[in-house]
């Protein structure tokens, strides 16, 4: 369908119009790190050449792409933050390279076509945000033939994981319902309106805010109790839209840790720099918001939480099927439908549970 | 100007669509007294009556209004709340009375004029959300002439206070800044990217943020150093859109307390039931937000911070000079600038300072 563009802007862009929520971005390290390296040890793919910076921010991307070397970058950015950016490109001297347009990139028109896109598109569990689609409309419009993407390639993860988030969740939602059937009472009592036949949409709507909604956590590597699978592949390069508005991947998660229990799902996301085949990176660099001690990002990982938990032991496998598609009322979030099954290590299945997610 | 209904559902009417927040409000037990006593203590304004509930919500006022004896009782609702009405309505058995009406109130038609409108349209500071713009719609298409406002009366009040409020945001203020300059440095040497051009716009930003943004709190009475003065009346029966679209007001707040501090001023409203001089209420009742200890409300008050607080004494007046109107990206919200000047007990008066606030 088409988006009220007004609506995008209350629902979504208005963030990134914060210097706050800039800044926020600018100090992940493993974030910053990647495209850093990406960018400077792959000079050959910028000295000389032209690039375009889909969502520029800050300006963060067009300065180092311009120090490395590009004879033009152009710097779309949709919201005020372009004034910022423009101010950041001059106090950094690199005001004859970078360009900085405000606009909406699929509105705005450049004078040529250029050999690098790079753009840092990503949202939670990659597709949140629904961004990359302004990358697959400027690359379809404004990348030359022999062109590269920067990042070039994206990948999906899931990993079967035990958490204290559910039962914490739980506890909540409990003490919401016990709240309003109180509520239910002291109504009746002083007001003579008896609220009982709401009581099932009310607990519709919290099991969907506490239960249902997928939350961020950054995961601990320890919380992860089998084996991560991919669950989806994207070459930036090639992918259209059809090819990520819904997503469903049938995968197994073998559990690698005994008398344990699964409580959780936890998706996550790695984007390579590898250029293209013709034009490849010199040093392949990768980002990964997979669980980690010394290198969490401000992504973290994605959490659906399994209720209740079920009893693992190594040798099980969970076998899953997911599939993503964009929410009705807002096409950045998500809604993710996920049937699991326990197969134990004696060849037994359990009977499969489905349920809906929301990537809000 | 004109709105983007897209964008005032996705920034306003939203929230309300969600049962939490209605419960939040029929837990108000203040706001639930008043109406349900300003209803049931006035029954004369409804038995037999044709009502209209601008905004019903959940239907609680339209149930008690059809509970109270009206003939027939038009509930418009805008949000999906709507639905929730309706089954409240069935199961309160006043279907036969009550009809819910999805849809905004701008919009709709009802097929008769009628005698009482019903609505409970304030919000923070009385005027934030613009609610009361329905009304006025409501009121001058749907409203005989004969008939009466649920509230009638409406005022706005401010007061000076002492609170540990602004000391704690200053900190938390100060803390950001430095984070950002630490930010700054860190940027520069890791990225080789400098960020100080963008110092000044961040300190803005959190300026707005922390300090000149107004805060949600329930005051203690204690905190109150003054005299409170009512800066705005409006009788509902006449006010046009005109005259809330922009409160000026210039008023004195003579300080009662020895040896304080003025921290902030406290902005709160009251709303009175009188029904209409030639239909007055039977019972007048009151709903006020004013600061108190049992009777506190969700309203709460609105605190524009003083930076630096002022040293005042007894005897000392507050000269205040305050302009309200509605923010240029959402008429929903309010720009608010107070000018403040202190006139010492001796005469001598300290120089005036201006400061423009957000209601958000
Ligand atoms: N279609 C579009 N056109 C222009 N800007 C867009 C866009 N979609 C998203 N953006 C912008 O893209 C940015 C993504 S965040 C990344 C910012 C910056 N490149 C950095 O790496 O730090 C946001 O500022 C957002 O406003
Ligand atoms: N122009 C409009 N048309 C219809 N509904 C409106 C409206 N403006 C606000 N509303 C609705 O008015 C309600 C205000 S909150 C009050 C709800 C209820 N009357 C009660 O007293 O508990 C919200 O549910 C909001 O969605």
């Amino acid at each position: 369908g088409t988006v009220d563009k007004g609506v995008d802007f209350a629902n979504y862009f208005c963030t990134y119009a914060f210097l706050y929520h800039q800044k926020e971005m600018l100090s992940d390290r493993v974030r910053m790190d990647a495209y850093y390296d990406a960018i400077f040890k792959n000079k050959q793919h910028f000295a000389g050449k032209v690039v375009l910076d889909v969502g520029t921010g800050s300006g963060i991307l067009a300065i180092w792409s311009a120090q490395a070397g590009a004879r033009k970058v152009y710097a779309v950015e949709a919201t005020k933050m372009a004034q910022h950016a423009k101010a950041l490109v001059q106090a950094n001297d690199v005001q004859d390279v970078v360009e900085v347009i405000e606009g909406s990139m699929e509105e705005i028109n450049l004078p040529e076509k250029v050999d690098v896109i790079i753009s840092e598109w990503m949202g939670y569990f990659l597709l949140r945000e629904s961004m990359f689609d302004s990358v697959i409309c400027a690359r379809d419009r404004w990348l030359k033939p022999t062109g590269v993407l920067y990042p070039s390639h994206a990948r999906m993860w899931m990993a079967p994981v035990r958490s204290g988030l559910g039962d914490q969740k739980m506890t909540d939602f409990e003490a919401a319902m016990t709240d309003w059937y109180n509520f239910v009472v002291d109504t009746e009592n002083n007001y003579g309106v008896n609220m009982n036949v709401l009581t099932k949409s009310y607990r519709e709507e919290h099991e969907k805010y506490y239960l249902k909604t997928s939350l961020w956590n950054n995961i601990h590597p320890s919380q992860i109790i089998g084996t991560s699978a991919v669950i989806k592949e994207i070459d930036c390069l090639t992918a259209t839209v059809d090819d990520i508005r819904n997503v469903t991947a049938k995968f197994s998660l073998p559990i690698h840790v005994d008398r344990s229990r699964l409580s959780a799902f936890a998706g996550w996301f790695d984007v390579q720099f590898r250029g293209s085949m013709e034009n490849p990176a010199e040093n392949e660099i990768e980002l990964t918001t997979a669980p980690s001690i010394e290198n969490s990002t401000h992504w973290g990982q994605q959490v659906f939480l399994v209720h209740p938990p079920l009893r693992v032991n190594e040798g099980d496998e969970v076998i899953v099927d997911l599939s993503m598609s964009r929410s009705k009322d807002n096409h950045r979030l998500m809604d993710v439908n996920i049937t699991y099954e326990l197969q134990l290590s004696s060849g037994k299945h359990l009977k499969p549970t489905s349920t809906k997610y929301f990537i809000e």
